[in-house]
């Protein structure tokens, strides 16, 4: 049964040439994902997660689960995914989530034209440029289609908005879109989600889903398609009063790429601890940092290889507005490790998640646009005695005055009063405007004074840190940084090395014979024990042992059990060969052992060495 | 801290009052559902989950992922929601998928002509009636606008295609659609899936996910809505050579309610057990009956009331032509339960899953709209020799008469000589159409034969067994099932007696006292240790104990672990009370074995009646 192991280095770590085409084909051809029905041509931009890659996608959910929501204590939602257009007039979606587009004049294709420009020319971050900027730009640098090879120049560039529309209810219905990010069913449900977390900051909330974006171009594969999964949490925090337990990541170690290292002529990585960074303020935001560490903690245990991972700052051109801070996770994914490559400009880095302080806006923005309370009433340790503007009008007066209008300009008076109490301080007259006309009320009729008031605490705004993970890319990165390839058995071999909490399948199972009515029995016995104690099983009893050693290397399952005739020889209990992926190492396991050992194995409350200086190795 | 239980019923057997409010209320109030986007006057048919359903909803997911999927040896895929037109027009949705509506000419609202005519005539299923019979009836009965009142007759009655519509891509695009189910996207990727399958039946492909149809009137809440959550499994087999495993669930009891007994006058329930109902025909298809069986347990395991559970068959005119057998699972939704009926016409009962032998006509139709294969080759035990009709074109002749025509005139008597080999016996002439011309080919020029041939197998193009649930609404009959009322402590008490598998929370943990940083730490530790076993976990350390036990009791919560200063006391082990929901009996239990016995009650291989003889009990 032993497929005669002698492993050695095949240059693992060697740049592999064409990694994307590698990883496509393996993917379809084992079931991680692949284009949607083919069978039809196909749409760009959505794949099908296949048996192997709908269970890892699964894994890296959960694991996101644990860490972000259980851990550390905030609670998930599940929102739709169609959303009625005063959610998106709100959010800002329906005027600004906008691509630069430039369609073919011959052959009609669309393109996006700052990928255009940043693919023909020297700048960088083309997207931030102004549309007639743009299309002077196209002109000067003389752009052609790149599909048909027609001139651009002289093409219009257009905003195309890449929410996908559609419309609710029967007849002409009320628009609905597509939401572009899982947030928006979070902000728009915080009157009430406040209420379950007992009105009390910070709390958070997490949502894992799918989000959709009618991408003019869509490109290398799951990366960058038109209906992917986020995993987002919306941390809701007081400014003034709440700060995140910085401790528990300060000595995480992170490599940070900083706007200022970029932006510089020989720009270098800073490697730094969380801790370290906030402290000397190259992170912002002790959130964001706080944030940062998490995930640099998560992106470990689910096998991101750190040696082609990054933070990368967001540029000040890239930054929303009413963000102070922002940062991506980026992963390498050209197979070159910074350890080989010249610069941080090397490789192909791609944002597989942001991290960005939001300020009040967005629960601001929901504020205005409806009449719901987006506030969290904060206590005072003791009430403050304060002194507040207060106007109580002369309804008497104003009333034969200003007839009909009277009651609206007694409320504008007490808007103007909070907002601009000076304007009433020794004047004769004030002016308020009242549906768009501006009227002069004698200061005296508004009964003007400052008062004494007691009050108990504030109602404040709540701020937003938000970790937004895409969940796709994230499983895209975990498998392009699993793919290894060394030499077995004098044969080379193509396996995933998946961390075993993450892999698609836990523990392979296979009877050596699979026409040995015990062995069959015995192993599906065995099937059944890792079953129950929450492993993911595949059994396998076709072929020879070392194909189906080789078929699971190729998916990443870590462990495979072989159920032998030796093992059920003789007079104590049974035992089969446990075999490691990685070092191809196998071990006689009694049984009775064999789910608690896996179980400690798979979730890495023991390791394999351990497992080597208790159990007999097999040669 | 003992709450001073004393539980005595309160009539929770009774009939409750207006069910479906309490339980509006509750799931709103306390975080289980609610309709989304309320800030701005929501929309119909979306609702979102809090942190309470959206636990329970994963949980009812996860349980059925491990009973279809894990345990019946099945894979799961993840498709995207949104499909091009080709799929909709292949599974014939673009045509078909249809419900009738009719416009109210004064108030313009729009409703569901069929429900107009269930809800005022004594007519059901008015669904399968054609429309200008519809139209009749609306004149005939004189139904009116349940908005405004209006008169409805003399309108026209219409076909409203249920597809949310979108556009793919910029410019005009490609029409998209929202998936009407989840299964297209496991059919259409057929000949790929049975290549993971290794080209063997029988196998089957599960996938959970959202699907969508746009409404003319949801109703209901979470039971009919806009957007919802289903759990299919399509189960691909060789009509002529696969059987069902049936002996695994011959034994189980199941309340059938056959077409004939709903179409008799006093149609009675058929108590009986799987393999009866498949030997006696009841279920025509063994396939069909597997199913029931396994979808029973699944059921019971996740706490659906049997005696408010029934399995109804489809009549014949509910049921679509290609579909043999078809059966619903069906619950009660209203507090009536089965025994307290007069009848099977009794009580408020709901569809919450389907099951139907959907023959070949899923995989038929795919092939018929594209160029792949959608057949699976079944390899004969021996191969067989077999007469087939062979045809060998004479091009030399065929070229100079019909010119450019000839290659296709060519296909077309191959065809010819598959589907109708007689057409060339003892025949002159022989008739061919081509691009919608017919052409007459002399039968010589054809060199028509029978051969012998070897053939090793048969393609054949698989038949699907579908099992398909509605997630939403197996949660909400979940709730409403698990909805109780007692009194305890001369209070009354409302409870969610959920099965602890599924229950959004498993263990909420207590520090007696909030200030005492002994029993805080403890009760961390405890959550953590739980937590690290799996639980989900809930920390409250907010109001009395009696408010806490309260308020998990409102949302389930099976268990509470109270960390008190008596468990800290002393020489021995810490321990901590564990209190169980429905009988509030509390137990006495060590700290280091807690996590262990937890576990154990909470996926059901201990119960708590063992732990109370192994404990001491809390006065």
């Amino acid at each position: 049964m032993s497929e005669g192991e002698s492993t050695e280095s095949a240059g693992a770590d060697a740049h592999v040439e064409d990694e994307g085409a590698a990883i496509t084909e393996l993917a379809k051809r084992r079931g991680f994902f692949f284009g949607s029905n083919e069978a039809y041509g196909g749409v760009a931009g959505f794949y099908t997660f296949g048996p192997q890659g709908a269970a890892l996608k699964r894994n890296v959910e959960s694991s996101w689960r644990d860490c972000f929501t259980v851990r550390l204590g905030n609670e998930e939602i599940e929102a739709p995914t169609i959303a009625p257009e005063p959610v998106f007039e709100a959010s800002g979606h329906l005027d600004g989530f906008d691509d630069m587009l430039v369609e073919c004049p011959e052959c009609g294709e669309s393109h996006r034209a700052d990928h255009l420009i940043e693919d023909n020319t020297d700048i960088e971050e083309a997207e931030s440029i102004p549309i007639p900027e743009v299309e002077s730009l196209i002109a000067e640098h003389d752009l052609h289609c790149p599909n048909c090879g027609a001139e651009l120049s002289g093409q219009a560039v257009e905003e195309f908005n890449l929410m996908f529309e559609t419309s609710i209810g029967p007849g002409s219905g009320q628009p609905g879109y597509l939401r572009p990010e899982t947030a928006q069913g979070i902000f728009v449900e915080f009157p009430r989600l406040k209420e379950y977390a007992r009105n009390k900051l910070p709390f958070g909330v997490t949502q894992i889903g799918r989000a959709y974006r009618n991408e003019i171009s869509p490109r290398k594969g799951i990366v960058r398609t038109r209906e992917f999964t986020q995993a987002e949490l919306e941390q809701f925090v007081d400014p003034e009063a709440d700060e995140p337990p910085l401790d528990d990541v300060r000595d995480v170690h992170v490599r940070l790429y900083p706007a200022t290292e970029q932006e510089a002529e020989d720009g270098e990585y800073v490697e730094t601890t969380v801790g370290e960074a906030v402290d000397d303020g190259v992170i912002a935001s002790d959130w964001v940092g706080y944030f940062l560490g998490v995930a640099q903690g998560w992106y470990e245990a689910i096998g991101v290889d750190t040696d082609r991972f990054r933070f990368r700052q967001h540029l000040s051109g890239e930054r929303a507005h009413y963000a102070s801070d922002c940062w991506d996770a980026e992963s390498e994914l050209d197979g070159v490790p910074v350890s080989e490559a010249d610069g941080p400009a090397d490789g192909d880095w791609n944002e597989i998640a942001g991290f960005a302080y939001r300020s009040d806006y967005d629960l601001s923005k929901h504020a205005e646009h409806s009449d719901e309370s987006f506030t969290v009433f904060r206590q005072y340790d003791e009430p403050k005695t304060v002194d507040r503007p207060v106007v109580e009008p002369d309804m008497s007066q104003l009333g034969p005055e200003f007839g009909g209008t009277a009651a609206d300009i007694a409320d504008a008076l007490q808007t103007l009063a909070a907002e601009d109490p000076d304007a009433f301080v020794d004047a004769d007259e004030v002016e308020v405007e009242v549906d768009g006309e501006q009227y002069r009320v004698d200061a005296d009729l508004a009964n003007f004074r400052w008062e004494e008031q007691t009050e108990a605490g504030v109602h404040v705004t709540p701020h937003v840190v938000e970790p937004s993970f895409g969940v796709d890319r994230t499983v895209y990165t975990v498998i392009s940084h699993a793919l290894e390839r060394d030499v077995v058995a004098d044969e080379k071999r193509t396996y995933m090395a998946f961390e075993p909490s993450v892999a698609p399948t836990a523990v392979g199972v296979f009877p050596l014979l699979s026409n040995d009515e015990e062995l069959v029995s015995l192993a599906n016995e065995v099937v059944d024990d890792l079953r129950t104690a929450g492993l993911s099983v595949t059994y396998d009893d076709s072929g020879n042992i070392g194909r189906r050693y080789r078929r699971q290397d190729e998916v990443g399952t870590p462990f495979c059990v072989t159920v032998d005739q030796e093992g059920i020889e003789g007079d104590g209990p049974d035992t089969v060969t446990v075999r490691e992926r990685d070092s191809t190492a196998q071990l006689r396991i009694p049984v009775p052992r064999l789910a608690e050992e896996l179980s400690g194995v798979v979730t890495g409350s023991r390791t394999f060495d351990e497992l080597r200086t208790e159990y007999e190795a097999v040669e």
